[in-house]
């Protein structure tokens, strides 16, 4: 690799996950029963009150074969003012009422000196280990995954990954981020996943094809891209909601990285956010002051979304144990592969 | 006017109302005690089995700032698969609850040897007549207000209307229709809308504007337009998901014709679906036969979705009567200065 | 009227025309012989080396049936980089080849030392007055138009608006603005339109619908709305470039105030810019300072946006002197029924 | 591989390029003198008066930083009306000129008793290469191609594609193809596209990542992604409008297979039709006839896209010739590297 690129100016953060950005903290709350395998979890996107002090925010939606909501008044304003929740297809109705009492609960004024507010709920489809008709996820879930937000935090089969599958393989919870160099400052960049798509054959694993490797040793694995992913995004980059939108579609390159080709049946839905440049909820005047990102400078922003999406994919994967589905037959982990990975 | 215009082929509904497109109920349940006033209002598409057999869809986001849920998928795939609910804006989550059991309820595939379902639920915010922090609507409201679904219906402060304030005056639920004759056969096209923006002194009432006349008889009006409104259409019409897109766009044009300029904090939304070419959910070849109108015969179906829409905002109003906001102050009916509208 | 509302601080600019937004300067070439009734009109959007140092813009396409040109970069980038030309909808390759050669002269660097540019050209269809398969518009008149820019400018047939029709009236170039006072500052807003739509029947004259008035007193109107609108929204108010999308969505709310329903035919098409917040092509950082107006401020540059439009509109038609068409049918002008304006 | 996947359904086509397609034909237009490399490429999309007989089309931007023309009507109607021409980027305007000249001598009515017609004309970039401010490509140029165009053409250094650089090596055109069974039924989707995309480093060839082996072996290579791509993709699969725009965003996993990450200064745009379903000019009734494919069965589709558009990127790659940049530097081929790609 030669010097002057700028894959130079990229490394990997301390953590390698979304709290690497500092204020971002995640929470889960796994539902483990009978024949029951979900869960709920949460991102508090900042420190103090996002609804007060709202963050700048975009949505792209890639595939739009879902059921997340609160997207569309993100992409109009350009803010998010809500933790992001991610649950189980059939619990975004349970997800929403929720996050609506608990921003009521932090924020008297909301509905009455003042307007509504936008809860944020993303899902996939967990159905195939979890018996979703059940609906069981409840609002003390909810509140559970918000109270137990941390910067260390656990992934693979946990949280609202508990149930889900991935490449035919065991998926769930995986996060990444990277640090960048941008005019001698550095910034964070990190991404979390909720991953529910692909077909095991086309599995790629940092370029090396191991879907097509797994497959022929496992039984009854289909090829149709079904599902969905998530991905959540967040850094301290002082980019504009536009800019967002732009870095968000850049998403679809890490999932296609993977192997992914965005199947029919997919919800792929990226929600991104930045802690810096925070918009008042009672602006004191009609200007605000913003320093943001040169659209020259974004070729870092872009090349780091597609690495940290690409292994927070992965991530989900490596660190997610087999489980059995509801039709009794096991989904393999990645883990019991390892010796194909080196 | 001339005799060679598309206004000679554009008629009244016989009851001006949506239901005048063939298998299009409205049901209502209003909740109104204490300090409460909203309610719920369902709109059931079509005959028989939605999700079975889905309707060619579009949804439209005029302006954002709104939290209405299941559009996004709409938009991707072109279909509606389930009724659509109105009520106000934090029980969205309780609607979509209350959809997804409906649903499960008449569809033992879902979640099971099928995928899951895409509710849709639309709100506007109530929060100036009806506590809306107080979330009264629950499971069985939504319910209520499907079994109560019929081709014949209320308009103005009614259902998800009933705590609704537009152009400053009591507003709420409306309707209208028209026939449209293209090449020899009438189809049907009807607008049902929920009200609940605009500021008084910009009403326009079929080109007067009534609005800077009745203002000034009443104080403490507010000529910011805040709140929302939610466009539902529906025709038989053969359009395509592509074809409904470029008809909901033209509901904006309705709004202006009364005196709407889409404030910032209005949500605005606009859903769609044509009751001909139903898709199956289990299809049973891949390739599907469709009559569709070719594109030079739309400018009729514009013109109607405008009068329809202009029209169904103005029933809104005519239809509510008076009353009394959180704050004690009276919001008047239009209908009180019926003789201005002459 | 009450005292408290936005409209109480909104202005008409004191000569009522974009160039009221200081650095905006417009410029005609006119082309009439024969059966040739065309011509160019250029929009200098500000003051300075408008490549070097851009200005933040959008794009809005309320109907696509247009060959408008450079709109994608507008919405990917939100930026505007050379001036804007107006032209018939054959002429655009023409149009996008001087403004390049214009834009090359002006600038070394382009295609050496720095990337290419990003040439806008918009057009409408004058084939009803104009011999537009003749495609007389050469290099020349686009250069002249440009060289022609001034603070103060024709309205009516002249330039790019020569051969227009509205309304089966008329049309052409028309322009209005507005001051609007932000936290005790006034800022500018003005809007420039091409105009060449809509049907006589649907004619609504600042709230009179003077179209089904005047159309039976006419021998063979049509009242199918073909043709399109270009509509140039200049303004000094520090917004961002989707915010300015947003303003630019309310143009259509503008257009149905005249009657408009936006035709399938229609090619109407919405171009923004701001003067505030220049974006330099060569940063000297990767940190930008802006200061941007906050949303909540946003609803009286949206009502100003409809004003002006609307007024836009109506002046095209009140400034045009009749003509006759190319079937040899006089294409009368909204002057010779001034009465029924009053 | 299992046995049960859709990978089983896609075989190569018989000449694996876009000519596999019937009706769709390429033809080139090479310029090479003094320091100019560069030229046309047209694509004829079908047999037949493609004005009177419209394909079903549509448009998708992956990234704006570009100038094509022609995709705003593609994207409102959903269809083809032109042959679709590729050149550099400031040569848009002679290309538009050209081919409206080509559809007017075709096609007497238009501007006359129907209306004008939308040129398509897109474009990359190929200023290191060529002295693209001399705008040498005039209207002969384009006709040429459009004259050469025949079912078996040249891929690489030829025709738009002669002096553009991909991945920091010789781009151009390249074209794949795949043959897919639905319901027992063969059907054809090919992919061409004209390269200017990529750093070395990031250079993937069929998940081998070849980039960063061969780009410390050369001096000079820089690491920031800019230039762009077009991707032409033409199939006989009766998909509609909204369908083909589904197809057209998995291009971007295809570029991503390769090793893109879509840098902020790629103009990366995809441009879509279907031979199946044409659509008259002048319907002949209000309704028209279509077989449309279920979106179930959309899967295969989509992975054929993205298999054939990552093999025609290669395939630019491995065709073309070395070449001498402006700068007197080498443009190396990824021939000369041939042993690593094995």
């Amino acid at each position: 690799m030669n010097g002057n690129g700028i894959h130079d100016f990229i490394e990997k953060g301390p953590t390698n996950s979304i709290s690497d950005v500092p204020g971002v903290k995640i929470g889960h709350c796994s539902i483990k029963k009978d024949k029951i395998r979900t869960g709920v979890t949460a991102i508090m996107p900042a420190e103090g009150n996002v609804f007060k002090e709202k963050l700048i925010s975009s949505a792209h939606v890639i595939n739009g074969f879902g059921k997340s909501a609160g997207l569309i008044q993100i992409q109009e304003l350009g803010t998010l003012e809500t933790p992001i929740l991610l649950t189980n297809t059939l619990s975004v109705g349970a997800g929403l009422t929720a996050l609506t009492r608990y921003m009521l609960d932090k924020n008297e004024d909301i509905g009455v000196s003042t307007g509504t507010v936008n809860p944020v709920v993303c899902e996939c489809n967990d159905g195939k280990i979890n018996q979703i008709r059940s609906q069981v996820v409840n609002e003390e879930h909810f509140l559970e995954a918000i109270q137990n937000a941390s910067e260390s935090f656990k992934q693979g089969d946990v949280g609202a990954g508990t149930g889900m599958i991935c490449y035919g393989l065991k998926g769930g919870i995986g996060s990444a981020s990277r640090k960048v160099l941008i005019d001698d400052k550095k910034y964070n960049l990190g991404v979390l996943v909720l991953t529910n798509f692909g077909s095991m054959d086309d599995l790629v694993y940092y370029g090396k094809p191991v879907g097509r490797i797994i497959s022929p040793l496992l039984a009854n694995q289909n090829s149709i891209d079904k599902g969905s992913i998530i991905v959540i995004l967040a850094t301290d980059i002082p980019v504009d909601s536009m800019q967002l939108r732009r870095v968000l579609k850049r998403t679809q390159s890490g999932i296609a990285r993977t192997g992914g080709y965005t199947g029919n049946g997919s919800g792929e839905i990226a929600v991104g956010f930045t802690t810096s440049n925070r918009v008042s909820h009672y602006p004191t005047s009609a200007l605000i002051e913003r320093k943001i990102l040169h659209e020259d400078y974004m070729d870092i922003v872009f090349l780091a979304t597609v690495q940290t999406t690409e292994e927070a994919i992965l991530n989900s994967l490596i660190h997610s144990d087999p489980a059995i589905g509801l039709d009794g037959n096991k989904v393999h982990s990645l883990k019991e592969f390892a010796e194909l990975l080196r």
